[in-house]
C-alpha cells in the first residue's frame, strides 16, 4: 500500500488543484495541515519540503515533489485510474497551455483581484479597491476568451470528461463565482457556467470543498 | 516536408529556450520576428497568435500554440531526434518541476533584477537601483540552492545529457553570468558553471546565441 501526502490547507486553489487530481484517480491520501501564514512564520519542518514556503507539497513513498504542475502529471503518470491527460501530443500540448494561461493570466485576476478584493477584504474588516477589481475585471474577461479558444469541449475544457485542465480551472472560477462581478464575468462568457456545473456534479468537487466558499 | 515557425525575438530568454529544443531535436524552423516592444504596440496579427501578446509562439503545420512550457513539450514530444523528457514518472516530474522553479523564482531576479538592472540599464542610459540588484542576489542565491537540490546530473540537471530543464536555465543563467553579481553567485554556488560550460559547447547554444550577449 503506496502513502500519499498532500500538505497544504483546504482553503488553498493551488491545494485543491492536487486534491481534485487524487480525487479524479480515486487515491487515498493525507492532507497535513500546513499553515504558511501563521504568526512565526512558515514552519521550518515545512521549508525542507518546500524552500518557497508555499503550498502544497507532496510526499509519494517518500518521492518529495513541490510545483502543482509538476505533481499533478506526476500523479496522473503514476497513480492508477482514469487518464487526465489526453495521448495526442496536440491536445496534451492544449491541456498544458490551458493549465499555463490560468496560472499565468487567470489566477491573480479571478482569485486575488475579485474574490479576494470584492469578498474576502470586507470579510476581514477591511475595504474593497474598486480599481483593484474593475482592472480584474478586464483581466478576467480577457483571460476567460483566451481559454475559450483554447477549449473543445462543451462543458469540460476537452471532450467529455475532466483532464488536468479542469483540475486547474475549477478552484479558481469557484472562488471568481463568489463574487458578483465574477459571476457576472462568467455568466457573460457561457461557458464557465456550463463548465462549473458539470465540475459541480462531480464527487471530486463535494470531496474538497473551500472552507472559504458558503457552507450549505 | 513539415513546416515550423518560430514568432519572437533573439533576445528573448523564452523564445531561446524554445529554439533551444529546436536545435537541439535538430529541427529545421524559421524564426519569423515579432517586435512586441513597437511604438505602435504589439502588431495586431501577432495577437490573434498570443492574445496576451508575449513571444514566442509557434505554427507546427498550422497548429497555433503558446505558453513556453506547452511549447517545448510538445516539441519534444512530435519531432524526432534525441528525446528530452527522460521516461521515468520521478524523474519526469523533476524536469517540470525545475523548470517551474525557474519560471516562479528564477527568472525574475536572474534576468531583470541583475542582468537587466545591472547590464542593460546603463547600456540604454539608465542607472542601475543597488537595492534592486541586491534585493535579486539574494532571491537568486535561494533559488540556485532549490535547483542544485533537484538536480542529479554533474553538468547537465539530469543524467549526462541536456534535457529540456537544461535548455529552460540556459538562457536565464547565461544572461545573469553577464552581470558582476550574476557571475559572482554562479561561482559561488559551483554547479552552474560546470553546466554553463557544458552547454556552452553544444551546437544549440550557438546557433541561438542572443545580440545582447558580448560578440566575440
Amino acid at each position: 500500500m503506496s502513502s500519499l501526502v498532500v500538505y497544504g490547507a483546504a482553503y488553498s486553489v493551488y491545494v485543491r488543484i492536487v486534491r481534485l487530481v487524487l480525487e479524479e484517480k480515486q487515491a487515498d491520501y493525507l492532507l497535513e495541515p500546513v499553515d504558511i501564514f501563521a504568526d512565526e512564520g512558515v514552519p521550518a519542518g515545512y521549508l525542507e519540503r518546500h524552500p518557497f514556503g508555499k503550498i502544497p507539497a507532496i510526499a509519494h513513498d517518500g518521492f518529495r515533489l513541490y510545483e502543482t504542475v509538476a505533481i499533478t502529471q506526476y500523479l496522473d503518470e503514476v497513480l492508477p485510474g482514469p487518464a487526465l491527460m489526453p495521448d495526442a501530443p496536440q491536445a496534451r500540448a492544449r491541456v498544458r497551455q490551458s493549465i499555463a494561461v490560468l496560472d499565468s493570466y487567470g489566477y491573480r485576476p479571478f482569485v486575488w483581484d475579485l474574490f479576494v478584493e470584492r469578498v474576502r477584504k470586507p470579510q476581514e474588516g477591511g475595504t474593497s479597491d474598486a480599481a483593484v477589481i474593475a482592472a480584474g475585471i478586464e483581466k478576467s474577461r480577457k483571460c476567460l476568451k483566451a481559454l475559450a479558444d483554447l477549449r473543445d469541449g462543451d462543458a469540460f475544457f476537452f471532450g467529455d470528461r475532466p483532464s488536468l485542465a479542469d483540475c486547474h480551472a475549477y478552484p479558481m472560477l469557484r472562488y471568481m463565482q463568489l463574487a458578483p462581478e465574477g459571476a457576472a464575468l462568467l455568466e457573460e462568457a457561457g461557458w464557465p457556467l456550463r463548465f462549473l456545473e458539470a465540475m459541480d456534479r462531480r464527487p471530486s468537487v463535494a470531496a474538497t470543498r473551500s472552507p472559504l466558499e458558503p457552507q450549505d
